[in-house]
């Protein structure tokens, strides 16, 4: 079974285009290097319910759920709790987090940790920490919960990359002088006999040198490389202008 | 009652790293600008069962659903069918949108349309068309069926935005000097007492003139410039870098 993903991105910012959005693209490349099959990404605002909502769906369909943003100590965040809620399990203070809470503060800021900070070890009832000791990943049945700012989720990602992997997939591609209306037939046939490769059809309707480009995915190269002769025999002549080998 | 969307981009391409989503991140600043607040954003693949789970989830908690992609006459585009399905009505040709292909065939392609090119009109029972009569968008219920190619997606946007517009929302600023810990209690109370508005906390921290940006949202610009107010009197004096008015 492929290993699958599902991004929760918790970012009202984004929703209400503060700012853009760059974990979700930068996990989507990260994934797809890694051979995680990305099933969904979605933006959730703040929504308690919400995001409660989402976890309890993602988490039951894919094989990782990752959350992106609302873990520091305001009130807009709460993804924790969310996640927590949507597991049924009470929130408890982690006393590794809190220790490594309370490092930092000591180390880098040379204080007490406040409350504020320390509620951020509140975790959900068996929570574990993966990733670098000094920076933890929270990790809690098949859920990882990432921080919102760029920089860390990318470096929280990293860390929990060798836990996520899967396996990569190979990507063929035919570039076709045609539109989509005289392949549909084709496609769809060649699509119901290969039910192991995944086919896309993507037209333009620019200058370029193609109509449409037609992808083929999975897992073994040999495989694609078979769909694709199938394709280009079934096609008339002359549709193929050019190829992306697997 | 604030006017609010859903915007599902169907786009197994996007998932997958072949492309990035442009039509996402345009909608959100054209919602932005129409007062339209997006309540969630999700990127789906073209499995038909998650398109119509989405769609009947987003249709009962927001004044719109915009879908993009997956309308189109290959094997791929499943989009129409799962609308279809998630408010049970039966697919069935509408003859102004077959009326509108085959004029569109005739004149640009000087042939008769092919029956590939006819399925795209076949529609779930009571659609309508909205915006241009030439490129008219599919709506039916609270629902906007609009293309992936992001050329058009912005074209059907603008399209539809009278039907769509909301009341635009007003946005004022404080750049702290503090990190979120010693705010949060500050900020927790003042969004408390005010829950017309919404109060953002977003940190940074790289080497700007400020570590967190609080936001304020609301209708009333008056009330935003008040409740700015409310948190510069309770935030520790200097804490205030700068402002950005409403």
């Amino acid at each position: 079974v492929p290993i699958s993903a599902a991004l929760l991105v918790v970012g009202n910012e984004v929703l209400s285009a503060k700012c853009a959005d760059e974990n979700g693209p930068h996990a989507i490349r990260r994934l797809r290097g890694l051979g995680v099959r990305l099933r969904t990404l979605a933006v959730l605002s703040d929504r308690m319910d919400d995001i409660v909502e989402a976890v309890d769906r993602e988490r039951r369909r894919v094989t990782w759920v990752i959350t992106s943003g609302g873990i520091g100590p305001t009130h807009d965040d709460v993804t924790v709790k969310a996640v927590a809620r949507a597991l049924s399990r009470p929130l408890v203070r982690n006393e590794a987090l809190a220790g490594v809470v309370r490092d930092h503060h000591r180390e880098r800021l040379g204080e007490d940790a406040p409350e504020a900070a320390l509620r951020m070890a509140d975790l959900p009832e068996g929570a574990r920490l993966v990733g670098d000791p000094k920076f933890p990943t929270i990790a809690v049945e098949n859920l990882f919960v990432l921080p919102g700012v760029p920089r860390f989720f990318r470096w929280q990602l990293e860390q929990i990359a060798p836990i996520l992997a899967g396996t990569p997939l190979s990507l063929g591609a035919l570039y076709l002088t045609l539109g989509e209306n005289p392949i549909a037939d084709v496609l769809e046939q060649v699509a119901a006999r290969n039910p192991d490769v995944e086919i896309g059809s993507y037209p333009r309707f620019d200058d370029a040198d193609h109509r449409v480009r037609v992808t083929v995915e999975g897992e073994d190269a040999g495989r694609v490389r078979a769909v694709l002769d199938a394709l280009r025999a079934a096609l008339p002549g002359g549709a193929v202008a050019r190829e992306d080998e697997p």
